[in-house]
């Protein structure tokens, strides 16, 4: 039985989809998916034109629409939680002017919904109360945990002066609790080490990236019982690299307490990164602009066992390989 | 910061809870959640009456009332999930006369709605099409598999005749493509190793316990690409256990690629296993009858990026060892 190919029968069965909705639908690897869509192709099982895949003659007779469309809750987006309307209203307001992403720091950044509903996670989880550490904020999650006022302390290190002028733009105009700093995460910085109860990170997904971006989120940490979040997406990270990165959370003495699917979505809004998507290997394979919002990552939490233990320390220069590997068809070149 | 109590605090700033109300929302174990429910009374912040439990007026001054109250989605009980109707119909018409969880085996269901949800999530990864096999169904989740009609076999082991006995009857009178048969998991049966797609159980949560009913599943498995789900409690699995457990999956070959907290609740609903709750230890230590749903556990799922390499192999025979060990205060004795 091939799990893929089934499930992209099951999204076709109830007729035409864009080649962005199975992407999104389906749980390869963009370079694994685009090796199936061509064998599908070659098999006589879909046909595409243009942005639309669709079953073959053949290939429907087969199969019989199945009855359960929709399987996600529509009132949650799929992701089992609630959005906190009076946090929403300033926070939209607040960020109607955030910097739009550059090309140069794989910037992209998760829906306001999408950060709301994750503050619901970390307030439920009792991770807002203490004192968190964001190690890259362009998606400006540190704005949404101020303003529930709960947290002791926030810090933010960004590599991009413009979110790290935002993020302490806002925090004096409105009374937050949060402070920005600019830090390239190749650099250790000794003034956040074993300081924090949280971290929080969404980071590049190569295998060296995630091992410097946990590394840093995880020297951060006080110690046993101390927490972190990060977004892993299927799109760029193989089940095999997520093997990798799962023994990786298991040397450094933490659980994964929590894997949310395709919780994060980064909408394709207008000015996210979507608009210099020509430069995007996967949009050039597949000769076909993006009109769906295909980019997903899973929330993962993890929580120290043992006194954290990072697999690297120190100065730490990767230069290119920080940001691609043969996966990172959704990273521009 | 003491994460756990600040849970508990954040729950009660809204006003007395139910201690099983807290159980439920809180991450500790259950022989954790009484110590630190202790620590709390001593230090003055909670008081407990009866099953109730409140913040002191002092306590109450400190906090204030947190205007998040609402965190999860109502709509699908925060697992993201929709119920198919027309599959409930039916099922619920045959689980009436269920058989009733017995002590023995340290039965206990998931609620109907609980098994659709999850039956939702296999359908969406495209794991309902292959050989399913399933390793003790009290909670008869086969039969919901077999009403969608997609399955190309699902094959059940357990422990109670009385199970086996129901599904092949079931099965006979709908015509259902699902076979039982009467197997006790210590001995491994040669029929089923290395046959099946998909295998799912819902294990004891003794880690000799685990580690017999994840190598059975993973023995069950053809290689790389088939997965596996299983169910695992907060409340009688530690976080230390947790990473034992992560570490034997690993080490299996296999990847973990969803972990959805309190995914499957198990219903007091008049049969279940809360009927002989005065044999629970944990009822016994709080002095106080369960009157709220507070047994759940996260759904896992793994997915083989290896040859599967289970751990135990061969008949192994565990007697009391399988079902008690120091966590599990959910258990009869």
């Amino acid at each position: 039985m091939d799990r893929i190919k089934n499930q992209i029968i099951y999204l076709l069965s109830s007729g035409e989809k864009s080649v962005w909705e199975i992407i999104d639908f389906q749980d390869a690897s963009l370079p694994e998916f685009f090796e199936k869509l061509n064998e599908m192709k070659k098999e006589g099982i879909v046909k595409m034109e243009g942005n639309v895949v669709y079953l073959t003659d053949k290939m429907k007779k087969a199969v019989y629409e199945y009855p359960f469309n929709e399987l996600k809750c529509m009132e949650c987006e799929g992701t089992g939680y609630r959005i906190m309307m009076n946090i929403k209203k300033k926070y939209e307001k607040i960020l109607k002017d955030r910097p739009k992403p550059i090309e140069e720091y794989d910037q992209g950044y998760i829906g306001i919904d999408v950060a709301l509903r994750k503050l619901a996670f970390l307030i439920e989880r009792g991770d807002i109360f203490g004192e968190i550490f964001i190690l890259g904020d362009d998606d400006l999650f540190s704005i949404s945990l101020a303003l529930t006022f709960l947290p002791k302390k926030i810090v933010v290190v960004d590599i991009d002066e413009r979110i790290i002028d935002f993020i302490n733009k806002t925090a004096d105009e409105y009374g937050l609790r949060v402070e920005a700093f600019l830090q390239d995460l190749q650099k250790e910085n000794e003034e956040f080490l074993r300081k924090f109860d949280v971290f929080v990170t969404d980071p590049v997904e190569t295998l060296p990236g995630i091992k410097l971006f946990l590394s840093r989120g995880i020297s951060s940490l006080k110690g046993i019982g101390s927490s972190g979040y990060f977004g892993l997406s299927t799109l760029e990270a193989s089940r095999k690299k997520w093997f990798e990165i799962q023994k990786m959370i298991n040397e450094m003495g933490f659980v994964i307490t929590d894997i949310k699917r395709q919780f994060q979505v980064y909408p394709d809004d207008g000015k996210n990164f979507f608009e210099y998507q020509e430069k995007l290997p996967i949009v050039k394979k597949l000769r076909s602009k993006s009109n769906y919002n295909w980019y997903k990552s899973s929330l993962y939490r993890i929580e120290a066992v043992k006194e954290p233990n990072p697999l690297i320390r120190g100065d730490f220069v990767l230069g290119e390989k920080l940001y691609r590997d043969e996966e990172s068809w959704a990273t521009p070149i």
